[in-house]
């Protein structure tokens, strides 16, 4: 099989990506992503219309935000785009004349990593991506791990803390409230609040005030050493770090992969979620460690992985 | 392939049997653990030698209590016979004729439970052990998960509680500290010293100390209704079933299977930790849910379980 | 002195009464808690001139939600009228030719209880106040302990756990997120969602959902034998209790009165209370146990109090 | 009256001091402390009486590790000397001819600090002695809060973990567990397991083992920079700090004072203290800020403390 698309449905936006068996995007496009349903899949549709115009592709995956069943066909439940129990590969296949493949879509970026970033040469990977929340997926002997029902790897939302924070989910605890970029702006507007004088970097990036404290303000303060920012992502990390022993205990992987927009700051948030890491491994002196990475495509992995798990059917 | 030998190594026993295609047992023996690491290996050799001179056995497995390595030949850790990269395998080889598989022994029950108790019929079945401690195995498109480096499934330390009680592996708030046999005993003694008129029969049925308590002791309290005692019960039943939740968000299995001294109470038990478990599943109304249930085969479901991955070589 | 006027601002009302050195009101009015903090103080003014016409009275005083300052004149901050640093004393003052004392509502409680409810005979009593938040008041050596700058016994805010559920305040894990009416109404939508059909009963009482279960529907329920009902107030009961227990290492009271809505409940919650106070308590053993007990005088003890308090100058 | 006996039972060793109503201290001895109970009361009384030979004492006070009873006459309770309900004013009375005041050692070094030491001007001071474990003292008004059985101010056995590390006490998660100079030390011995680069200059300067990591150790290592022996530091310093703004909300005092051998490292474990201290200090922008200070008289706190609690009568 030749050309596929690959389909990422975002908060803002909806890209879809031409791709060929290597992973390489051979074009792309994007469009707002649509308030309603229906609008989505309208979106959806033409954009693999306009693709499949130009370039000869033999099917189509659509990497979908929530969980998506077990045939992947359905998405049973999306937080934001307030889909349940929607069949969206049927409505997608009513409308273009390509066979559809539906899937979560941190699982298809661990697939791209896995398959066409730093993951290749390994076979048992998990993959966390640290976005505004944090999804994952998980590769095992070289497949996809979608458990039973197609939701496995739900990392996001196992708990860290008993009693702990209020997620959007209905539980508490969990571990997306303690390392993703909302619980990193949470840190740092704590700490801002409670000692202003060691945040002045970090405050004269916005507007001077707590409330206006923004993630990449954090990012570039971070880097310039302002001691509020550095703190903020060392507490990151430790829950990062932790999380990742714990999925050790777990899944025992060759490697880990750490994406979302959170590795774009590199060793700056590498670094210190290798040590926390290092610091939970249970047994760490009696077995091989598996490496922690940086994922290498950035926020082209959905797109491309989604692309390759249709080209497979 | 017809006959095979499993061995279980347990604290306090030996026990190896011959097993068949079908499961079924056709003899089994039992020596005391000796002291030694070495006297250990004899003894395994011995309870081999004997079974294979009246039966044509074609393989040995060996269930170890600790980490086994990828290669299924060394065990590079475990607690209680202090081996450090023991080539367990190599060593008993020399001393008898038959090809020998070893596995960590938690593996080895839930795929016993697998191939020939409860879980028959599924694909995906995650096992937990709460016996003296917690232990597990998980089983993923019908084959055991090893992980990279063989040491997956190691339930009893994921962390579920930050900064929590100390454990034998050097972390804290590992969930062995809050699902297991020992668990149990604290909460019971803690209660009973705390309110002593609550745990009457509790405290009748031992020497009439806190410290006299025992684990049959509970469990028979328990069933008389003593409030100490069944208050036991729930705490134990509220981590088990919180941490089945976060095992749902990661493998998404068809079923878990719940095994180990704590699960012959039977409901006494389950029932608690079914009600936790659905109060902590993510996204409860939006997916099916995994059936938890009662292992089958007791404290065979090892020395069976290594026997049939012997088999398969 | 004779008469004094004690004045109570509520969320929704404001209530004042003309009280004796008994601590009998004989006579009371209230009107609706007005939108801005100057038609507070101006409907503060309006019912001491309205009750010092008919009777002979000598002092007034005031208890206000928030922090008062070590002068009882200015109140720091309040959470729900937006006070901050307002000389409340002084434009009341301004207004009627009294002399007038702020007291915080929670102390002003204290002091009723102790003073003329169940505290009494008592020099050393700790008394929390579990109403839709979490409030408290020391009486040590039969005085009202204040502290160096007015603010001691914010018993709601303490850290019951690390990382744990944010609140109002800006800090995480404070009691008042897990003791209180609305933690109480958090536990009991959680487990009716996760359980609906052990929540039959407390669903019934509202509207079927659980968004729609209030605070009376889960009392009600409770005392029907409702399962998640009951299971919600033994958490919270959980919580109040482990919190005493760690009052009682701190001031070592006499003592211990609980009071607010939640006391309304009796035994249904006072009992476990005591249980899990019993069950916390350090070195429990080994020395004398406050009593916990239910207070006497409902929502009238914050006025009758603050009343007496008025009275001493 | 003019002068008075301070008596100190350590660990270790038994001092015993002539202070004059300046705090001075005239003259002091010190012996071994002895196994039995009884060989202890002997020893005071040896010392009492060796120091009463020369100069003229009107009375004596003894800091006893433990629960004294709200007589200042019985110790009721201590963890290593094994005294349950132990008369030790009336044994020691019946030895000398002297009257004698028995108060908790960290009361006394409490008192010690307030009246003589960095307390001085102060009314409401609430001290926290960081040693091996973790004391603590309250002064209220000027005097010294006892509570109402004598047992107020057990600060080291608050919870701050639930279900965190077990406690000597039979709790768990008490204060002490994560804020003393044992929980410094598995904080260094964890840390530096784990990550053994980051500890060399600690390492070094014991035997090369984590286990023959010492306290002085780690103070060393963290004066000369030692990762993990700053990062340790900076650990205990996050619980300690946490707790000191529970304390706020609880007691509001005027200053609060960190002794202890750990207060003995100055700035680098106070500035972090603080730190942490002003991170969770609730309201912190609307009242005014308690001082933390270093307490000025080392290990003499105890001994002048109590012989001017004797003193007074």
């Amino acid at each position: 099989m030749g050309l596929t698309i690959g389909v990422d449905i975002g908060g803002t936006k909806i890209a879809a990506g031409v791709v060929d068996e290597e992973g390489t995007i051979l074009e792309t496009s994007k469009v707002p992503t649509p308030d309603t349903p229906e609008a989505v899949i309208d979106a959806i549709a033409d954009a693999v219309r306009q693709a499949s115009a130009e370039y000869q592709v033999e099917a189509v995956g659509i990497g979908a935000p929530g969980y998506v069943d077990d045939k992947r066909a359905t998405v049973l439940f999306t937080p934001n785009l307030s889909w349940r129990h929607e069949p969206l590969k049927d409505k997608v296949e009513q409308r273009i004349d390509l066979p559809v493949v539906i899937e979560n879509d941190a699982n298809a970026a661990a697939w791209g990593e896995y398959k066409f970033g730093v993951g290749t040469g390994h076979e048992d990977v998990v993959c966390i991506t640290i976005g505004t929340g944090l999804g994952g997926g998980t590769i095992i002997g070289g497949r996809l791990h979608r458990g039973r029902y197609g939701v496995a790897s739900e990392f996001g939302h196992i708990r860290m803390v008993p009693d702990g924070l209020l997620c959007g989910c209905g539980n508490q605890g969990c571990w997306e409230q303690y390392a993703s970029g909302r619980a990193l702006l949470r840190y740092a507007q704590q700490r801002a609040t409670a000692t202003p004088e060691r945040a002045e970097t970090l405050l004269s990036l916005g507007d001077g005030t707590t409330e206006g404290i923004q993630g990449r303000h954090i990012s570039e303060a971070a880097r310039r050493g302002d001691p509020v920012a550095v703190d903020s992502f060392r507490e990151l990390a430790r829950w990062a770090g932790a999380g990742l022993a714990d999925l050790a205990s777990l899944f025992d992987p060759g490697a880990f992969i750490v994406g979302g927009g959170v590795s774009d700051e590199g060793e700056l948030v590498l670094d210190p979620i290798r040590k926390s890491y290092r610091r939970w491994l249970v047994g760490s002196r009696w077995r091989p460690h598996a490496e922690v990475l940086a994922a290498q495509l950035g926020n082209k992995a959905g797109l491309v992985g989604v692309a390759d798990l249709a080209r497979q059917g």
